[in-house]
């Protein structure tokens, strides 16, 4: 069964992990491909981080800092000291040495000429992924980047993503969000055919508005799900109309869509084909969407068998739903 | 008195420790100025490593690894061992977590359009070198790098500087070094100035090739030394014919010198004044050499007070040596 799915960084990273363990568990042969969201990358200190492609790596790769859900275990922080100490900026995102050396190779193999899915194929290798039966594919390897535009008091200002999520903690509230560079942007070498060629199609649990929504916005690739015959299965964000952790709400808030699970499902409506809501969703909320099997079930990805029960419940959807008609 | 001084890595950095000491014994105000080497510069892993100025650099500020002589003290190496993991190459350049932090920031600002003298004086910021009285000039802002032609069995072949140095021990003769971007070169701000200005001139016990030799080959520096009004007074870097470490007598063999102190005076022979040489020296040799002092006294940099009395002797050569005639 070839399974791809989209993902963001924490919540899509562990999600995966728990689909590498669903079929694990009924010991099926694993051919997984992850489009990675690339619109959160960042060039920080000179060196181009990709926040959500490490996170999966990392998690998938067993190097994953657990508790926090980014960045390495076990990590020491001298270089960002010494950044520190010698005053450059910004020192808002906390990187460790190990981090930091992913981030030093991967600018040094873009700066060699590689391309992000010829150097995230090569960041995969180390993390034993290929051996495994998964590849990871940047959404595009056209460099982009989420900027918000907020308005902190002196007007709307556009600043990173990063800026507004990590050192703002989406305190101030997004006017919009403007990706640079996708208009010059492409789906990286693969994509398209993970999603035409896959039996099923999965949409993790990630942010829908700054993860899942900047890979749908690729241009190419929201057609692309829409035309697949391989029925597509989401599993909503929120619990109660509320993100697990992060801030889908301050985002969908941002477009001005509601921070409901059915909303969200709206979001996806032009090709989704199963949805995975929490288990006290009101299901008459969905009626106007004929197309999308919903399945009230427990969402909350508290541990990795929790999180395997998520996924294999996620993949029997897709073998149960129906397609999403165009 | 306005000192000025040119230097390689570990031999000069720790003889200006020693210059630094005397003044502070004599309660002499400090006003030095450095003009180091760049030709060892090398980017290793897309960042830019400049040895010899960070040697000077973490020596001056407190922060050097003093057993080694390179290197910062209580390192960490996490980032050169996941540089590894990942197959990043090369791994004979050993770099650890502290160190690397400052090729990244040089990088950053270099990647900014900064020089490289802008980004070595904010380098120096940190390390408190202006409050001390102290300048660290790069020779040069224009990239310079050192190669080596020798021949390991498959024919004549140049390598870079570090490489035939850290990694082959200068173990296979070298035919000769070949900077490139030499020819591009031109001195950075302030160098030439700060030799045609200075009252003294020193010459650390540097290596007399791919040090100092280096720096005199940046166009217009060594016009400057043979025209400016100051004494220019060095210390051999030779004891009883051997370097105290690295590997002059192998630079010196390949261009053809031998390795005596009498030889290396010849290399600056055209603005030499004075010249420090093991107390073991025969002064004869020198018979041909009148407009040079020579000072026979122990050399060895056995500790900083051992370096600073050098240091002391240097600089009262200086007063009393006859400036050498063009």
């Amino acid at each position: 069964m070839r399974i791809t799915a989209l993902s963001g960084g924490v919540g899509g990273a562990r999600f995966l992990r728990g689909v590498l363990r669903a079929l694990e568990r009924s010991a099926e042969p694993v051919d997984l491909t992850i489009i990675g969201n690339t619109g959160d990358d960042i060039t920080l200190f000179g060196l181009r981080v990709c926040p959500d492609l490490d996170t999966v790596l990392y998690t998938l790769g067993g190097g994953i800092h657990e508790e926090q859900g980014w960045g390495r275990a076990d990590e020491t922080f001298s270089v960002q000291g010494e950044l520190a100490a010698y005053g450059a900026t910004p020192q808002w995102f906390g990187m460790g040495d190990k981090d930091f050396a992913t981030h030093i190779v991967r600018s040094q193999w873009l700066g060699q000429g590689q391309s992000l899915s010829q150097v995230t194929a090569r960041l995969a290798d180390r993390w034993g992924l290929p051996a495994r039966g998964v590849t990871l594919l940047p959404m595009t390897d056209t460099p982009v980047e989420t900027h918000v535009v907020r308005d902190d008091g002196s007007g709307p200002q556009a600043v990173h993503f990063q800026q507004w999520w990590v050192k703002e903690h989406a305190a101030v509230p997004a006017e919009r969000f403007v990706v640079a560079g996708m208009d010059r942007a492409a789906p990286a070498p693969g994509v398209l055919d993970a999603i035409r060629q896959a039996d099923v199609i999965l949409l993790p649990p990630s942010n829908p508005v700054v993860s899942i929504g900047i890979v749908l916005s690729v241009p190419g690739v929201r057609d692309a799900l829409r035309g697949t015959s391989a029925p597509v299965v989401g599993v909503s964000p929120l619990i109660s109309g509320r993100p697990v952790r992060g801030y889908a709400d301050a985002c969908l808030s941002a477009i001005g869509v509601e921070s409901t699970s059915r909303a969200v499902a709206g979001l996806y409506a032009d090709f989704l084909s199963g949805w995975l809501v929490d288990e006290a969703e009101d299901l008459s909320a969905y009626a106007d969407l004929p197309g999308v099997r919903v399945l009230p079930r427990p969402v909350l990805m508290s541990d990795l068998d929790a999180t395997a029960d998520i996924a294999r419940a996620a993949i029997d959807l897709a073998d149960a739903a129906p397609v999403a008609q165009p």
